[in-house]
């Protein structure tokens, strides 16, 4: 058996992470074929991307045939599994969804408030798009999307495009399963968490440790302390007792943008002014990073790529298409649709969840009701998500309007409508749906 | 047929309204024994309402004892109707939940925000025992309860007391029917709005005249024009011609706090600096009424009363007790169950919806689904009111700060501990639940 | 303003009824224009009633003008309302409908069992093109449904035809309606009973007289009685004591069929061998009944048609058509989509519900939750129509088959396809969709 | 780490069985105390229970202490484990729930139809007792209930009493996945089918062969073939190809009952009349197991205890417990509450379902909705399984009734009283909840 697999975004420094991964892998999920899939404003970067990969494969003496291509459709022939990271506009529009929010008054950032949703609706036509290509080239496959928002991207197309093997994923739960590990001293793979919510707005209502319930002692240890829970892309922030203690609930980094708002606006202005929108950051990042792929005699992912900040995503990615190739029935966090797994929900929502990974898919585990501290404020977010994405598929101004200012990091009538024109004006060049 | 009708709040400067109320409908809803209750402090004011009760209905040649007692018990006995309408620490506490909040750059109002919680915090347990006393003396009567946050207050009586005739009424439905009847150059009695929603929280989906859809109209003439939507007690401002397109819906002055929250905190900063807060306001309208109550050639609910800001409240309720009297099947806004009424909200919710009304009590009109735009704020706005009601009856702190740090216009894990405790500390007196 | 009245299947012996119906209201429910349609075989009986109904005019001095044709979609131009009552295949199908079954030791009913199943079959792909000729020609003319099954019906219009202003009437509600109102000496318009259910699967909830519940009092006087609840077209049956206190609900006459089925069946066995079926003792009842309409001297709807057993379905049709034309928000009993009335039923299941009727239609009046006695029924009747209409809709047979296999009166996995084949043979010239 | 089993119901002949599983997982389910309970009326059997066990023990040269007594709270101390395998009246109890309907031409059956419902009302009563003393003495403790009807005394439990850690389970789904191996030619282990529904009352869905979906070609095979799925006391059935493929469904052997009812009965009545009912034949059966038991060469347990009907009850019950113990989180099928699983059914109900086992319990994984051909009579069966629960905790008669007659093996209103009046008067004895 050899498997195939398209990486679509493949230009991407974080590329050489899933190629590690994938090489790693070789025993048990043999991958012989790799494509790796850029648009015309990527080809150099692909292309450096591609010449690292092939040093990489040679140095492990893998039997993997990469290549790389312009050509999607031509790439996904006999796909088993593609990948989807791509950032339609790239950091420069990631910038202008920084800048334009902070100059309001308002956060500023890649998957929440005003800029995640802009990205979605930049991202979801495109992934539409190759949804319906995986669909009539090759249905089989899995789409594996890591391409941010990553819940509200994976509910477009589960609801939407006629492919229907599409799973999300994100390195959150990941991480947080990995940094309690660390802060109760076991290994990893000894930590389930039963987390609730979804995607970049998920909770861990219980740590079992090989199934014992430590939760209690995790709370202790997290109150008043920096925890290694943080992403690079966001900044650590303490959570208060009360919170903690009331909620009765773990929350990940993305709810400082939440809970903790005026103190991460302020920080984040701060930064701005000191360094630039992170988008901006990044970019000088990612230039060393590409100067760093360029060298002939790198042959392996370099350490750097680690501070990049969506660190693990891809090792997340290669674990899931394992277990699912391998019909593991191992437990994993996921993005799918709810189906009644959150009673609370939409059965149509796509939430983040554990589930058992199988050839057949993820199987959601039963959850039930939401804890009611946080009932509210998910259905919220879910539903402004659904609001985001019929925007991003209609392209409707009012659409676009109310997911505007029903997100609790807007929220204000007048100033939504702003914030909204000049982010449509900014970014008119990606977003063709929005004609007016 | 004779009816006794209890006032607990009978001191109140609103009891002039519904006493006139009941005295104009002495053909159809024959009430001829009317007591009116209140507690210690407010015997002076009880004695001054009381005597101006007795003038108008002697003026009005109406059949009807009037009487006022300190005693609650002993005026629930034989009662078909009880309206309440207390306010637990009176206008100093009003005072407090609206100053403590502003001082910390919240909005500080009476139903909304830290202080809608904490009045009802306050309230719930009096209400309760109220409740309570009703089942025991006279377990037919109904209770109209229009003590706010009457939303909150209302779930709490129908979900954990025993006595379930229970109805909540709010003026808001009432003035939205008439301010558009106006609006329309139509009749009040010709307009059918078919609200969705909560109490304070609700939104007006379809404006039917006589059978007929002029919602349209109505959002045309709506837009950029003040109306008189507005009650006395809150600022009336205008909502974007986008907020009403997009939505599709009426938005009610409340709505205000959520989505115009700065341009509000503003101007009640302002107010609160030039006059003092609302509270203050009130209570110098409260003396000039009640020296006005007291001039004995008064013998009329004077007009003055009307600026009071909760006018037609009392209306509201006689016109629901002559539809449940008379069974006469009528459409009226009140606070019921859902029972799946919205599909959206739990079946146990108290939600603000039109119902028929008959001997037999509310039976609302089946709205199913929440319009998307607000699906999540009011699902989010629900289970807040979920949260105050738990604390309001648990006297837990970790319940209350859950219920604050979910509240919309509150939402900082951190200033949300600032905030109740200082209020818990300032109110103490008042809420005996909460021990710590 | 004048009004246009289309009868579908008017050269049915019913239209009489309908057309007195129209007479009497002309003061306040203006029908200027009556069209009678059928089809080319039912040509005769259409001029005999159209005869009839010139007579019935100009004896009451009316300002109608009545005509008939064949061309539905011509008729259609302008019109304000269209009943419809259609029999398709006329009493020849009824009588095989109820044979076959009988034949196999089953229930041979009209509107229950594998009869029901059947003239859904048949019935609805008629109604669907009608219902699509309306959306085209007229759309904003209300369709009220009688043709059975009719709350089968009219959920195959409501969920899957274009046309959404549709509603479906049965006698049932209205029958059991005023037989409670003469069982308890009181006038029928101040009996308002709380239906729960399914159109010939309702029960009685509660019985309110002027608003008071007369429940207890109805039951005690149905127990061990005979009552004039019943139909012409079904025997007359006593309930249980036990049956009534233990579901503490009134049954109506159809659930005979599922509570009595072996006494039915025998009855149904014997009168089948005494005088062959009902649709042969009704085409007997109908040549009776149209030898009397060609009378020139019969001027006014004869006594004998109360007899056929559809009685007052007309009356039920006008009195909804008036209370939409005059916005009444009177309280009717009529099939619509449930949309959360009922929780323990899908949101787009049709159910017999209480409605306020209004221009804009009828609005359900909330239920909740279904008694529990008779829940798990109701909710296997709502899945066998739901198969029902799959079946109709889709002419597969695995999909019929599921809908014969899963009702209560069938239920056997091997007669279901004898039962199932023979009546798909026999009635195979007006069942197109089925092909095989 | 050392484990204390307490086997409630120890005499019976299954007994051995789960001996045989204790002693086979020494290495990894460390148990080294058992304490067989019994009430006095089955003090002979348990002891020679007792004596074989002690045989098998020392034979296997296990490290268990083995014991047994009849006072039921001394044996839950310290324990970890309870299974409970309980007959409450014996088999004479048994012989009457089959005899007393046959009589009438009912169903008369263990676990369905009348028979069912009555066993509950026996059964009920004891199993809360003994979850309350569990609760009491050892609340750390799991139930493992295979006492019949293992689903509805398993939500009486979950819902009713103190004691939470309580799961139900069945040898069906055991029997289901052994039996479709056998069928594919594939080792069970590889079998994952996902079921749907109610214990006794479930269907496959979907055959998953190591992940790969295999239904239809299972769908194949079974058509037309006797297979193995039949449990030993009830009779194998053919179903039709018509049957499986409209249904799309895996039936198991007790849908018979539902489906081919008029059959079943027929065999059973000539079974009874050749051999009397199941009870005796069992009765039978028993005693020459207990004569075999009794012998002192026999140190195993014997091959004639698989011919006994409920063969891999215990093994069922042993895999369960080795997973919770080592926290397996490997997938098997038991009795738990949905919580939102299946969409289409309450979230107490009790459902057999797929689960993670896990040290914190099974962890249901999300079905959806039912699939459409057995939503009703699934939703039915439940409701009827809540209504018998309601009626063996009430001990009210009319509730039975109700469970009665909305059986769909009875359905007759007025049989419905005769089957239940007879059948609570031969019980008396076991049913003091009913006083009447």
């Amino acid at each position: 058996m050899a498997l195939k697999l398209v990486i679509i975004g493949g230009g991407s420094s974080y590329t050489p992470e899933i190629l590690e991964g994938i090489i790693q892998r070789q025993d048990t999920f043999p991958v012989n074929e790799i494509v790796l899939v850029d648009i015309e404003p990527g080809k150099d970067k692909l292309e450096t991307i591609g010449n690292l990969g092939k040093r990489m494969i040679h140095q492990a003496n893998a039997n993997i045939n990469l290549s790389w291509t312009l050509n999607r459709r031509e790439a996904l022939v006999n796909a088993d599994f593609i990948t989807t990271q791509i950032r339609v506009g790239g950091l420069q529009a990631r910038s202008i969804d920084e800048r334009i929010p902070l100059k309001h008054g308002f956060i500023g950032q890649e998957t929440n408030g005003a800029g995640g949703i802009m990205k979605a609706f930049r991202t979801i036509p495109v992934l539409m798009e190759i949804a319906e290509d995986v669909q009539e080239i090759c249905p089989d496959a899995w789409i594996v999307n890591f391409t941010n928002p990553a819940g509200i991207v994976t509910e477009a197309l589960l609801n939407y495009s006629n492919h229907k093997k599409v799973i999300g994923v994100c390195n959150i739960p990941f991480n947080t399963q990995h940094s309690t590990a660390e802060l109760l001293d076991v290994k990893p793979e000894e930590v389930l968490i039963e987390f609730i919510g979804l995607n970049h707005f998920i909770f861990g209502k219980k740590v079992l440790v090989s199934g014992k319930d430590r939760t209690e002692e995790v709370f202790d240890r997290l109150i008043h302390r920096e925890t290694n829970y943080t992403p690079a892309n966001i900044m650590p922030l303490d959570w208060s007792e009360t919170f903690i203690q009331s909620t009765k609930l773990l929350p990940n980094p993305y709810h400082q943008y939440y809970f903790q708002t005026e103190t991460v606006l302020e920080k984040d202005l701060q930064s701005y002014q000191e360094n630039g929108t992170r988008a901006e950051v990044v970019q000088e990042l990612e230039k060393s990073l590409f100067e760093l792929y360029q060298q002939p005699n790198l042959k392996t992912k370099p350490k750097e790529l680690e501070k990049r900040g969506g660190a693990f995503y891809s090792k997340v990615a290669c674990s899931l298409m394992d277990s699912i190739y391998n019909n593991k029935n191992d437990v994993q966090t996921v993005n799918t649709q709810n189906n009644g797994t959150i009673t609370d929900l939409p059965a149509d929502a796509v939430i983040e969840v554990n589930c058992v990974i199988t050839k057949d898919g993820p199987k959601p585990i039963s959850i039930g009701k939401i804890p009611s501290p946080v009932k509210g404020i998910i259905q919220n977010m879910k539903a402004m998500e659904d609001l985001t994405i019929q925007a991003a598929l209609s392209g409707n101004y009012q659409d676009a309007y109310n997911a505007f200012v029903m997100n609790p990091l807007i929220q204000d009538e007048k100033k939504a409508k702003v914030l909204l024109d000049e982010l449509l004006e900014a970014h008119k060049a990606y977003l063709p749906q929005f004609k007016q």
